[in-house]
């Protein structure tokens, strides 16, 4: 999984029938020092986020391990949202803090 | 997923039986900030895509789940045709204000 | 998919059963405007390519769709060989002009 | 499979419910010659790593493959502790040796 | 599939139960005009390998179609050891005139 920050979200009327009722979110890649980069994918919610949000992905089949995403053409999932991360015990990112 | 133009087609009549009559479209690969990319992708199209339209495609084992690509020998499909995406609430991307 | 050119073979006698009677092909990746890069893929051949022909070549788990990479360990199959593509209604290449 | 070092972990409450009770840990990538590269993975823990420990992790489906990732939105495990390794006979790392 | 060469192997005690007897093996990638590249994969070997052998190697779920991968959380295996390959039928590399 890598890190990304929800930035955005994709309208698509025309699309895959399995896609029905999904929500496409525009996530920037963020590294583990939490310094956004210069790649974004766009993922399928499953799990509540929203624009501002750092959350986690899955990518490839794994993506379709979820209950909102499975059999469904869809290579990259948001299954989890961040709370904080730690690099060698000092806090990276509070949710909590930001605000 | 990853935004991509499409830009072409692809004519390749010797391919494995299980592709015949499929679509191979030319999609060059945008950031998310709709800049083009110096990276491609050959996509089988799933949902009616042509020349100039933006699009979403699904990557790896992914791309075999639209009823088009299942069991196929394709590992990239164009899923969804983007009518729009925003960031930080700013439309990026409008398909119909571009005419 | 990706673009590539044949341009060589691989021999290997010592290699897991499955691989038995499979030709593996060199293939250099060539991007959208046919400019050769510097990168490659090893990748079998299911469509009776050889060197010189300009292919299309899926990687990961849909390399395995093919009646003749079905199961076995093989990353990257040649699945189409490419007569001719445009971009934006020009034709970038064309097999038979070339010769 | 790619060597990484544990350097964190990733704290989230909300996530996927398959992901309850597994540990999410960041691991900085290490190239062969053991040098920390500019890039990380947030994996999941399948073996008891910890803080500091040279680990490799399987990405993609094979990061489903243990009793802990299996049927899970998880594109990355730890699936061994390292010990040591080798490069032309010459031990590139060691773990008791670094005490 | 990728051209690389067995450069050292890894020991790793702790690790997951499918892995047991399996051999770890330090690949460095070439590229195909067999210049060593600046990344490495460790996989596992499923032809009798051994440090200074021409390999091929097959990544993600391609990965585990051997006996000895088979449902492991392996993402990288050897499954061919290279005698020779050419270019525009000009040798790069011949396993027997090396000694």
């Amino acid at each position: 999984m890598l890190i990304a920050k929800v930035v955005g979200s994709v309208v698509a009327t025309q699309k895959d029938e399995k896609l029905a009722n999904t929500k496409l979110l525009v996530c920037q890649i963020h590294n583990h020092n939490n310094e956004a980069q210069d790649s974004y994918v766009i993922a399928v919610d499953s799990v509540g986020a929203g624009t501002g949000d750092m959350v986690l992905y899955a990518a490839g089949s794994s993506a379709r391990q979820t209950n909102i995403t499975k059999d469904r053409p869809c290579d990259a999932v948001i299954m989890a949202i961040v709370d904080s991360w730690d690099m060698d015990g000092t806090d990276v990112f509070k949710k909590w803090s930001e605000a």
